[in-house]
């Protein structure tokens, strides 16, 4: 049996872990186990090298990917997954492992259509909006990189009367800004889930301020404009008076190595995908539910919607 | 309603987050809430504080505890407890928020024997070994901590032909062995669940070295006896004649700012243990299992066995 | 004799060092020392409170200033410069300690000419820009903590083809630029000291691209307008054709616990600082300059103008 | 003209950015330059690499070498030696650019006797004990990761009533020990300059205790001893009573990405070796001495005794 491996769309730390699991148990179960390099690009493009135990040594703790990501526009188009699919059978592959989101597998899915080929889906990416698995392969490294931000500047923020405003990734969800913020003591969320105007945070820091609260931290997940903390900052101040400042994290979030909890989940789901497609699994996603691997149809994926933790968002609001 | 809290055992990072939301939720219905400091000393000797907002302001990122810790031989004894059992009475507390280990639950149990208190117990020990809960508050950032120090020999592990011990903190269980030997890709665990012999650990190295491996770590479990990887390396380096190197991170683990991880942890059981209270639970530890809170009689905390996750033991055969 | 010490100013990791160390060294020499609260505002206000050695345990390691800093426009008037002076003669204090920037030194300069209060400045900046020795405490830090943000940039930079550009402090010099920048192996500066324009950069990024090179980092200092590299890479998008990704550090740079060198730093002028009052000094500024003490009157740390390393800047061009 | 560039000897944090700064700047000036691959044992067996501005991106940050390392007893022989030059007029190298410490520097001197090559050596180590620079590429982030050791210990130091014991590197001398042990305010230092017997170090923890100290850090250089920490405290315990603990960190500190501190000074000396080459400097190591360039001949690297800073010995007994 031979297999294909490869990391799509944003890159996120731990999928190196992935890799190396997956490389690792398919030698140890004489499966042959392709690297298709920079997504699929390098699928339609045939750039690929079979790994080998020694590829994948000295990776695990690493970020980003050693198969490297890539967009790929071609991809998209149905020539270009017909190409992949050429591809695919020209190498003789007849299982594939994607690591990525939602946009990766629906990929995939698609590709499925075209192909007998098997497909298990690998969640890896640091937003954490990824229905079928509690925590995604990266999420847990960002949420700590964005914690380390919120907990320099409170060391600043004692110092002086300001708001400041953490901006963290997030386009569609707020998974980073309500982990980040509850564990960094945050005031305040701006989340995609919360339609929380200008007013509802002024109204909120006026308050902390009254309580004697010297200085207010706001965590803003970015939605699909980075760098619009500066708006929000900007009416904040004029609507208060209150000085304010801004850090946008941007890709700082995506790289360093990762924690022991994003390496511990992916070479779980790595191993898992392999096992999956010796079993015979097609079509499905591998995620870890209430700590039990659950396979979850790919269409599941991105058609159903995962939620906030209700109690967390609760908790938000007693906690300040 | 008037309840008290207090750290006891061995500190852990996240205890100062537990603490944090049990004096806001506390407060927010209305509940006043007393620290007791230095555990069960604290209380046999009424050192104590009314705990307010602003005391718990600025300490959700900090490591130790601000109610400190301390080993209470006097409340080992009936006298002892009669004291503190006098001591909650006189000072009108109803309820009391236990954070520690199994040890600090024994103390817990024995005390609810003697007196009407209300006793809620929240699992707080980076040795993770406590029935009722997937994870320890603590637990994440050791891991985390070990696992930096993995990182770091391996990078000079590759420059030179040596077997690694890296010593972690463990008496009685391989806890941060396994979750810090497998995100750090170590060749092989010396833990308490498992008599593996020297000869054992031998064989794998010498069958390493035959793959090309050209260095290996090896993480050892403290249990009784820290600093006895000393011996180990010894008889490793007497056996198969690699020079080895030993690493002990002792207490360095205890220490550092929490996790995102272990700080959500210990928020959501700091609330769900005044929530318990308010409900009139009582002898119960809340734990986190499968993402859900659960209530587990005291008793059960040390009388059942936690076992390590199977599945990431065979893991670890598996990757190497 | 009875000395006071306050920080002013924006607040740089390592001031906690400089008072600590004052502290434990004039109590040594039977120096009664007295901390200043929020900075001038404190001295006007008679905010204060007598230093012990207990107040300055366990403060070596942490980030801001236990004497919490502020900009005081009231000290900025001849008036409140008054009433400064006749706040230390009523607490009978005849030297004064200041750690802070050149704004700072400033305000003591001119109280200096009020009173007969002998002055010691000591350079507690994160942007360097402080004439009079090689590096202000904080520096360091702050240069290690842009450094990091880089290196996890540099780990999702390989994986795709982007420019990013990584704001750092820096008002009116491009120290903390320079350093992390050639550090980080960062492709172009965008400094205060170099008027390099858009058509430089892009000039640069296009001959990289040529030569092969997937991804670039570019380096800006923040200058009087934080967010603006917002504008220049939308310029550098729009003539290039190269996407973008904007990170914005922000006050990030002035937390987290200061680096060895900082302490070693803070250490030693605080130390050099109650000295020189002792030994009669005063007007100066204790600098630590090619590995010596040395002493510069505090009209000089901002008339005459620091510059950049030119070795670096060279070094910057030959490296890339 | 081709020159050639090998690592040797312990490895170092920053060895890389050396390495980088040599190959640029010598393809720059049209020099050839080989990377000879594990020291000594590369050079007599020609295992080399010709070295491109490729094969030094994104290098910069990591830990470690990437030319490796090794210990080479050939080399102490006159025939390994013999056959070292033999290699290098066989690959026409005019000249070496060594990258360790004074065993590096030893041969280095020796083989020079045999041989026509023009020698300059970089002084690569984390123990900082080479005459002629005022610190060596490593130091820096080794004293930061024990500082950090240092730091962690204290959260939990300040729970319970203990002694600390954190063993550092450092076998023929204390730096390590002295910078970290300030930086982190330690309670007393055990170097081999200074010969302070177990009764020394109770008296000043009895002392403390007195003073009210609720627990005491003391920093030991681990000479050629690891793990000789446990005697030590062993030997406390049974003097004092005080419960101890002890970590010994290892070659914990000698692997991480390199500081800001290293990558520059790295980067500053990898050129200047570059330099001196092209200008027929030979014999010498360069250094920073000072903020200035320096070349010491090589015999003086050993043959001169580098002394810890008198001030900063002094300072650690005022401070404490």
């Amino acid at each position: 049996m031979r297999i294909g491996i490869l990391t799509s769309g944003g890159d996120a730390p731990g999928m190196n872990a992935v890799i190396r699991a997956a490389v690792r148990v398919a030698l140890g179960n004489g499966i042959e186990i392709i690297g298709i390099r920079r997504g699929y690009t390098g699928l339609i493009n045939i750039d690929v090298l079979p790994l080998t135990r020694d590829e994948v040594s000295n990776i695990v703790h690493t970020g980003g990917s050693i198969l490297e990501s890539s967009r790929c526009p071609e991809f998209e188009t149905e020539l270009g997954r017909r190409k992949a699919a050429e591809s695919l059978a020209h190498q003789g592959i007849e299982g594939l492992i994607l690591i990525g989101g939602d946009g990766t597998f629906r990929g995939g899915a698609l590709l499925a259509e075209q192909t007998e080929i098997d497909i298990i889906g690998v969640p890896g990416t640091i937003d954490n909006d990824v229905y079928g698995t509690d925590f995604t392969i990266g999420f847990d490294t960002a949420v700590n990189c964005a914690l380390q931000a919120i907990d320099r500047i409170r060391d600043t923020a004692r110092t002086f009367e300001r708001v400041f405003f953490v901006e963290v990734m997030g386009r569609r969800s707020g998974f980073i800004a309500l982990h980040a913020g509850m564990a960094g003591g945050a005031d305040s969320l701006v989340i995609p889930e919360e339609p929380l105007g200008v007013e509802d945070i002024c109204r909120r820091l006026i308050e902390g301020h009254r309580l004697g609260k010297k200085s207010a931290i706001v965590v803003v997940a970015e939605k699909e404009n980075p760098g619009y903390s500066y708006q929000i900052a900007q009416e904040v101040t004029r609507i208060t008076g209150f000085e304010s400042r801004v850090c946008v994290l941007g890709h700082v979030q995506r790289g360093g190595n990762p924690t022991a909890a994003d390496r511990v989940l992916g070479t779980v789901l790595g191993a898992a995908a392999v096992e999956a497609l010796t079993e015979g699994k097609k079509g499905h996603m591998v995620g870890m539910v209430a700590g039990k691997l659950l396979y979850t149809p790919l269409r599941d994926t991105w058609e159903k919607k995962k939620e906030l933790n209700p109690r967390l968002r609760e908790l938000m609001q007693m906690l300040w």
